[in-house]
């Protein structure tokens, strides 16, 4: 099997609250582990804690830029971010990965990315014309991010 | 809050095997039973037991079909279908509730819907460009659904 000699940051707003979306998650991120170095950081929610939004996704920003320093590329889940599909999305982390080694995907919280995050991410991805909860879109980052380390290892997977 | 009168029928292939999983769909099937009158049925998934993947495929496909039957409208889960965001899904919602009572909505296993399915189907929607499993399929559509049974109640729901 091909491991992908390069390493992924998944910066992400807060810790999962509910056990089954943690233990799904914690499956990927293992699974996800055969093909790449990886690494979740989950930076502190402030969001609904008493500052306004716009202080609070700001704060949340700066800590997930903060997160990504090491990476040489950024890579915000934006919700006007392009679509891939599933065979585009394995090839672009082939590529980034074998251009820059270190790569980070970046996803906010419920308020979303600040415009500092965006303006720092050399790219910009969408999962989805539909809106999910950052939980869910976690789930299907890292499921996706698992699914590109099948294509490009040429694994097999079930649809 | 806006009870909608009418009925949706989701049928999908198989029982989830992981109960993080049907913890979750079953979360979402009670709220969005806050909004609509709902029901899930799970057909029996024969692909991967002995019969070549289309004939199964077809298997499932009839049983998807006899599920709902009541359905005075049938919607396609499919990879080619119509992208929506979420408030155009909730007025679609609205409005096929409105004139049809009775929708359903119908998702594949892993080998997809058979094309009569896709004949028998008034419309078909797609999720995202990306593949996702099944199972995930699954819950996307029931948090969107419930997601849309939000919007048209005109509540607040975190992103």
């Amino acid at each position: 099997m091909e491991k992908l000699s390069g390493h992924i940051t998944i910066a992400a707003v807060g810790k999962l609250k509910s056990l089954q979306y943690r233990f799904i998650q914690d499956d990927f991120l293992k699974r996800l582990g055969r093909y790449t170095d990886v690494q979740l950081v989950e930076v502190k929610d402030v969001v609904g804690k008493g500052l306004p939004d716009e202080v609070a996704m700001q704060k949340e920003g700066q800590a997930l830029l903060k997160a990504t320093e090491s990476a040489s590329r950024r890579i915000a889940l934006t919700s006007t971010g392009r679509m891939l599909d599933s065979p585009e999305l394995a090839e672009f982390v082939r590529n980034q990965i074998g251009v820059y080694g270190r790569i980070a995907f970046l996803i906010g919280g419920p308020v979303g990315l600040s415009v500092e995050v965006r303006q720092n991410c050399q790219e910009a991805l969408s999962l989805s014309r539909l809106t999910f909860p950052h939980e869910i879109a976690r789930l299907l980052l890292l499921e996706q991010l698992y699914r590109a380390g099948t294509i490009i290892a040429g694994e097999s997977y079930h649809k």
